[in-house]
């Protein structure tokens, strides 16, 4: 949660009025996104989202997120769509932060996902990665093997400080995933970062995907394996293998997977769980206690990471044999 | 900035339903209110604000301020509105809180106020004092002089490591409030605590009032004063005669301050900087690093206190001769 740049009344006023979308009405920071300042607008016409980029976004990706937005929506991904001032333009200064306007997507993101909702991701994650796969853009995934090392440089000698033994844990990983890591497997526009919080229902029905801002190419094999993650783990640490079958299997209704990519779901997973290991830890060492964020608990992916290192084949995250 | 109490998404559905207004389509926390969460709710007709108490706010003062709202807006006054479930209830409980669902107010707060927006405060101000006149309800003002020393008694210790030379700053004013302070001046409903944030305007008009948590019973003339302090002076600490002048003689078209109060202007205008010297110096001292609220400057108050006690006259903050 968090507004880290403050936006006056005058400067949005002038910021809204060089769009066509009626008269600013009200304005909010909204206590979501912990990468960007997100103010809730509205105007007597709409809502929407105005964002500010702060720090952590590079200013150069920005055009790759904003075009990947428009390239979705316009092949039926119901996404959040950046909205074009009076002169067309989508990527905008304001406060000093890169800004976009951006249409509001209704919906509301489930606290804890049911066997539907994992269906409903599962469909949609697969409509993704077909649509981007036209997406004429290219960004690398710079939270994937090297970016996992150079993090593991940034925090290893404080390592053991957060959890006892996660020093010798993640060298051990990064050796493996090393030697393992295979690059080979059919690639998209993957988003990266599609937890539970970027995806909305309207009662039981996806309503739409929200923060693209980690999107990237890269193995569209890995997303799913990401969602893993994020959506088929109980609170109490246990593998939901239900909720991964209904998941796996609607995915696999609008893309099937290939082989090779079942095989290498296990190793796409322990990827996955040590790179939210890793930025988690990360952030619990270099968040600043006025910072307003709250951080999030790097014991729970190493838990994830131990529980996908047991793993012997695909077959244990639910799909039958072939 | 805070969002203290987190709500699922099926405990909200729930709540909504208990209600007749339309189904849930978003919600999202606010950065606003310091004191309690604040979640912006959409449904299919119109939005809302929900709104969960925390500790801060005693649950047995709950009932005065949602009932003080009902009263202004029947009588005029621009405010949120609570609003009631099927059983006509406005006061409920949500995630372990108690918890109300107010309207919607449309406007932005100004953030550096010009004249225009003074004398709109004036007007509104003392159109809220005559509405309160009427209201049966009666809460005393526990930031008052007793919750003033009382205050004082927390931050002693530590007031010089705050400010250098605050304590006996503080100390003499309260010997000085305490022997002068007058409690029978006229009396109705106050704010308490009218900030620029808690006044919405839509360009120039005012559009309503927020945030009646610090309402109370006390002498009308302090609320002004309140507004002196927190309306009238420029970001580098000068007093702004002419926006002072504005206030005032808006609030006097509607209702004339008696001899009384405009003598006493200048006390009350000391007793409401150092009412928020002591809960700034209070704040700081007891804010949680991880509390994600930004604390405010105790300086700027003691600045104003001072400015205050060199005051000769009501004179002084701008209204002519008599």
């Amino acid at each position: 949660m968090a507004v880290y740049t403050d936006v006056s009344d005058q400067e949005l006023e002038a910021f809204i009025a060089s769009y066509d979308i009626g008269a600013l009405t009200s304005f909010k920071g909204i206590a979501e996104g912990v990468e960007n300042t997100n103010y809730l607008v509205h105007t007597d016409a709409d809502p929407f989202i105005l964002t500010l980029y702060e720090k952590r976004v590079r200013a150069e990706d920005l055009p790759y997120f904003l075009s990947l937005m428009e390239h979705l929506a316009a092949r039926g991904i119901t996404c959040p769509l950046p909205v074009r001032d009076r002169e067309g333009r989508i990527l905008r200064e304001l406060a000093g932060r890169p800004a976009a306007l951006i249409s509001f997507l209704e919906g509301v993101w489930i606290r804890r996902p049911d066997i539907v909702h994992c269906t409903e991701l599962g469909t949609a994650l697969a409509k993704f990665h077909l649509a981007g796969l036209d997406f004429p853009m290219r960004r690398d995934n710079d939270l994937s093997l090297p970016g996992w090392r150079s993090l593991f440089d940034d925090v290893r000698g404080a390592a053991d400080g957060v959890i006892p033994g996660l020093h010798d844990a993640i060298a051990g990983e990064l050796d493996f995933l090393g030697a393992q890591w295979d690059t080979n497997l059919p690639v998209s526009v993957i988003h990266a970062d599609l937890f539970p919080d970027n995806v909305f229902f309207l009662g039981d029905k996806l309503s739409g995907l929200i923060d693209f801002y980690f999107a990237c190419n890269d193995m569209m094999a890995y997303d799913v394996a990401v969602c893993l993650n994020a959506w088929c783990f109980e609170p109490d640490g246990s593998f939901n293998v239900t909720k991964a079958r209904a998941m796996l299997q609607a995915y696999e209704r609008a893309r099937p997977l290939t082989e090779p990519e079942l095989d290498a779901l296990p190793l796409l997973a322990r990827g996955a769980a040590l790179r939210f290991l890793l930025t988690r830890t990360y952030d619990l060492l270099n968040t600043d206690a006025n910072a307003l964020v709250k951080t999030k608990d790097p014991r729970e992916y190493l838990r994830k990471l131990r529980f996908h290192q047991r793993v012997q084949s695909y077959r244990d995250y639910g799909l039958g044999s072939d």
